[in-house]
């Protein structure tokens, strides 16, 4: 399956317990699109979210996002890894 | 250790064997500065280069980048994880 990349600014000051708890709204409801958050990582300094996952589109993430609270500002395929 | 998402742009058009190049460069070499280079993830058609390390510093991340001839737009730091 795709994975993508998608990208939350604005966040600064973001907690653990805030991190974890967006991250759970995501999971609770990913299957109802096919879609998988792997793992997210934070910069509460910069307020900058990063969110890997794999899901049949960009759409179907960002829909996930859009319902759990937290609209992305970016969503990127990212089709090569290394 | 500190982890750290760097990012790169203007990298469109990027293919599976560069991103793996230029991975390789910086794991070739990554040790000198204590730092550990885990992932990347690349979106050739923005041209987004995604990179999940382990340093000592933000500055020790760019440093190894540099040397291999990729300097970062940006490293975060990413203190928080989900």
């Amino acid at each position: 399956m795709p994975q993508f990349m998608d990208v939350h600014h604005g966040m600064k000051g973001i907690t653990a317990d805030q991190l974890m708890q967006a991250h759970r709204a995501d999971l609770a409801i990913e299957k109802e699109e096919g879609v998988h958050f792997e793992r997210a990582w934070a910069d509460p300094e910069s307020g900058t979210v990063y969110c890997l996952s794999e899901a049949p589109s960009a759409e179907a993430v960002q829909r996930i996002h859009e319902r759990a609270g937290h609209l992305a500002d970016e969503v990127h395929p990212v089709p090569l890894t290394a």
